[in-house]
């Protein structure tokens, strides 16, 4: 039996859950969790804020612990090595995505926490290749972000060929942006933050921004206008999305790993006369993952985090809910 | 004194009109025009319709004609030779863009007829690194279009390096559809019509199309859900853009050359599960244009076109507003 915390209904409190897994899938590992990351997407996911929820619901997609089984097939790692698994738990390793290494396009990609059990427990389960050894600089308790908050935003740097010379703004200085600063100041990029909060100027640069813009100021974003190659915004809110097309110099792009609640509105001018894309992405592909890791381990690009026991879920999940982390939870066992 | 027909109000008639170009700029030409092409942008300037039209307005944005003075530093065209003119006239030459082959997205390029007398005259001028010596093989009576319609269409295809393994689509067969469909079979690409004419799928095929579908036909679009790579949509009205997003597959691109007359409004899953891009573009860089010409006498790629002569500017116009052209107009002196 695993022991797990689980909601039962939208919104509800994370509760002492067993579950049996039954036998252990040929290429499947099982991990014993050591610690979690809680992701704003846990948060969304337990509340059903996307309608595709099952209860009980178990969070948790930000996984490290230790191998503790494998799967009779499975050869790439072994019982007692310690691992991460993040947003995938599991693609279907035959369609022409998997097959071109994009397996996080996979049309049937298994997210960890969507209809299957999560990592708020103490062993979860996953195909062997979305596990990824940790390079042994990193610590432990706190690479768990990286997972799925770090891929996140270090995915889009990768897809979108982003040089050094590039100038790139980051939207919301979060859990996830406050990664991406750390990512594109290692990748030698100019980097902007754009922020609601002023207070998180001093600390933004000192993550990487070499600019701090208050996205609340109308002049200050006025004054960047055909600035930047690649803005990535990072939170879950709506803007006035035109105003960071109007910063992007011809050729860029504004891309969004945060869901937003509304539609996106943009008009069509902008687009066409600075020929400027508009675009998404899911976490990243299992060689980007292990590119990320490496990169992070010898830039020292590390999530700043607060470690709460498990046993204090709901009171993480309710710091969460308040928006308070700086800048991201772990729990630990 | 140049002989133009200008219109004097928004939407207002057009009427012969004489002005006097001053001299000749040293690095500019002066096309004794032959042919003018009428693009759907004629007319929406016409009617002052982005807010940036100065009357009197000399519309005319798609000449053939042929070299009738050249400035004094104008070393790289000879008087007497056959050249094209479209969308810009002119760009700095000096900024970032124009230094790095993309003089379209010069933030100071000037589009022929913005500011500028049009080529709806006898005599036309413009940079001479913005006329186009037109290959041997092709007919200066139906080329025109190619200067504008042409590359807005053909840009695309070069911009985002598709490859003629890719399936494309085209939204709307008219003006500007109708050569991306000439295009893209040329290119190898397997070509998909989406219109809301049904009629014209005989001739959509024949033009390059492999597939046709009713766009006012919905379980036709769900049938082709993560289906292309990229859809260039060339119409000038509103769609619901979440469809033709469904039907690109991962990593796929809905590129929009046409100016909509609302913003866009997308949802926000569908581009980040997918890793989907939303974009647009403006004519293209006097290299593509140059590679276009090539690839269009190289492929026989040749806009359908009507020919008026210059005295019924006027009704030739009103085909145009009624939507009627199969499928460019050409004005002929």
């Amino acid at each position: 039996m695993i022991k797990a915390y689980a909601a039962h209904e939208p919104g509800g409190e994370l509760k002492p859950f067993e579950y049996d897994p039954g036998a252990l899938g040929a290429l499947d590992v099982e991990i014993n969790v050591e610690y979690c990351g809680i992701c704003h997407s846990d948060l969304s996911m337990l509340n059903n804020e996307w309608g595709i929820t099952q209860y009980p619901f178990i969070p948790g997609h930000e996984v490290v612990g230790t191998i503790g089984a494998i799967g009779d097939s499975v050869t790439t790692v072994k019982v007692g090595q310690r691992v991460g698994l993040g947003w995938y738990a599991r693609s279907c390793m035959n369609c022409e995505w998997c097959m071109s290494g994009d397996h996080n396009l996979c049309l049937t990609a298994e997210g960890t926490i969507v209809g299957r059990p999560g990592g708020f427990a103490d062993k979860v389960r996953a195909h062997h290749k979305w596990v990824f050894p940790l390079p042994e600089q990193v610590n432990p308790e706190v690479v768990g972000p990286l997972f799925c908050g770090g891929i996140t935003v270090f995915n889009p740097i990768v897809q979108f060929d982003i040089q050094p010379t590039d100038r790139v703004g980051v939207i919301g200085i979060g859990g996830l942006g406050h990664m991406a600063l750390g990512f594109l100041r290692a990748w030698g990029c100019d980097v902007t933050a754009f922020s609601t909060s002023p207070d998180k100027e001093a600390e933004a640069r000192q993550l990487g921004a070499n600019h701090f813009i208050n996205s609340r100021d109308p002049e200050a974003l006025k004054a960047v206008e055909n600035t930047f190659d690649l803005i990535i915004s990072t939170i879950n809110a709506d803007l006035d999305w035109n105003i960071y097309i109007a910063a992007l110099r011809p050729k860029g792009r504004l891309h969004l790993v945060g869901v937003t609640p509304s539609p996106l509105s943009v008009g069509i001018f902008p687009l066409i006369l600075g020929q400027k894309s508009l675009s998404g992405s899911p976490t990243g592909s299992p060689v980007t993952i292990t590119k990320m890791l490496d990169f992070a381990a010898r830039h020292n690009v590390e999530p700043i985090t607060e470690t709460f026991p498990f046993e204090q879920v709901n009171e993480a999940m309710e710091k969460l809910r308040n928006g308070k982390p700086r800048y991201r939870l772990v729990l630990k066992h």
